[in-house]
């Protein structure tokens, strides 16, 4: 492992692609990060990327998630990886462009689940290229797993399971709202910003907020949260940022204050 | 590892481009391929493919093969793996588009080299893709290497080591010629092809053949069968077909007789 701790950058599927339609991807949106990324020039970063409207929406038509039943469903599992390093391969192609020595992890290669949760997850090589100051980049995947025979591995259990994994500094979420909510901001005008919870504020809130992925009042990004607990509990703070708004990643990347949400015991 | 035994498919890196222009895939080569194994429905199948005009002039315009000496190759090993990828995906589109349930599995994501040799390799996701009926995917890449930092992984030694791995029942290797030759078939109109070789008689030509790579008469051929010799040795056939002539790989998959070489002790 590396001395310096990484910090993990998780860039939503929704920033880089537009959810509404199948296989659109956002390129300016995806070289404009590679841009503030150039820029910010931070040493140890591990990049996370969801699938949005590359991975989900075939995923969903042949229901990976919930694992093998028929084996109509093998085709969809190939699809949906094979539309994942799709999608990699824009945010690779914009980061090589721009000098950035980025190299992509294959997910489902090094990634075996156990009723959808990591059980064996071989690092090696990803401890290896940020030894080597290579940008390793990795994302939601379709991925195998013992139970299930097959599921989705969402992006934010990755972003966990690396930050653990590394002993990461901090994980910033690069996502489409400008933080944690106490309601869906994007259906609620009237939708109140948290700025700082501690641990112990997000554990409490979760019966008001977020009880269950049905009745995630913030529009899912309690879940979200939720799933970087384990991150969360060793330490390591997460930042929320608007990703879709110029010059946040950037900012919160260089360690600056940007409207969001901050999780965790310290401030950013 | 699944009961049945599996066969090893090579396409080269100078079938499925063009490697006297950068970048130029032959698609149309590519989708005949897919039908080709579409057709053929071997099980127990994986593929494994080289770089052509993808892979190999960056790697040497960067010198990737000979390790890290200086910083500024590390784009250059960033641009060459990504770009194996970009090539694996337009045969993993092909495959897919075929209804071939084909899962790429990313060789840099999972083995690391020691001087060039492969030291270890994470194959659980392989072994679980055949399990299931998968196409497990494969292919010559940019890797971290422990002695060298990084180097390139043939797609050639790789498959040595999964037929030896998986217990193969055979491996095919589909080239740009018909089979290995006593002299280089692309240049000399004389050269005369071996139909068949016994490991013994391998062995025993390697003086008047390929005494090393800059030697190696064959116009390269010879070379690549000895970087199978751990495969061979366990007698595993290996059998060369010219994949650039329709239905080729086809009846070889099926285990028909093709104009060709068979090395090893047993005819296929």
């Amino acid at each position: 492992m590396s001395k310096a701790r990484p910090t993990v950058l998780k860039i939503g599927g929704s920033v880089i692609t537009d959810k509404s339609v199948e296989l659109k991807a956002r390129t300016d949106t995806i070289d404009r990060l590679a841009t503030e990324i150039e820029k910010a020039n931070v040493h140890n970063l591990i990049i996370v990327h969801g699938g949005g409207s590359f991975g989900h929406p075939r995923a969903q038509q042949y229901g990976i998630k919930g694992g093998l039943k028929d084996d109509s469903q093998k085709i969809g599992f190939a699809e949906t990886h094979h539309l994942m390093t799709v999608l990699n391969g824009l945010l690779m192609d914009a980061l090589i462009w721009h000098a950035i020595p980025a190299v992509s992890v294959t997910p489902s290669s090094v990634i075996v689940t156990k009723n959808g949760r990591i059980q064996s997850f071989d690092h090696a090589s990803i401890g290896k290229l940020l030894d080597m100051s290579f940008l390793p980049v990795l994302y939601g995947d379709a991925v195998l797993d013992s139970e299930l025979g097959f599921t989705i591995l969402s992006g934010d259990q990755l972003v966990a399971m690396l930050a653990t994994q590394f002993g990461a500094e901090r994980i910033i979420m690069g996502t489409d709202v400008d933080g944690l909510h106490d309601a869906d901001p994007k259906t609620e005008k009237t939708a109140k910003l948290f700025e700082h919870l501690t641990l112990n504020e997000l554990k409490g809130s979760q019966s008001r907020l977020g009880k269950s992925t049905v009745c995630d009042v913030t529009g899912g990004m309690f879940g979200k949260i939720v799933e970087l607990l384990p991150a969360l509990e060793k330490g390591v703070p997460v930042t929320i940022v608007n990703a879709t708004k110029p010059n946040n990643v950037y900012m919160a990347l260089k360690g600056e204050r940007v409207k969001g949400t901050v999780v965790g015991d310290e401030r950013c």
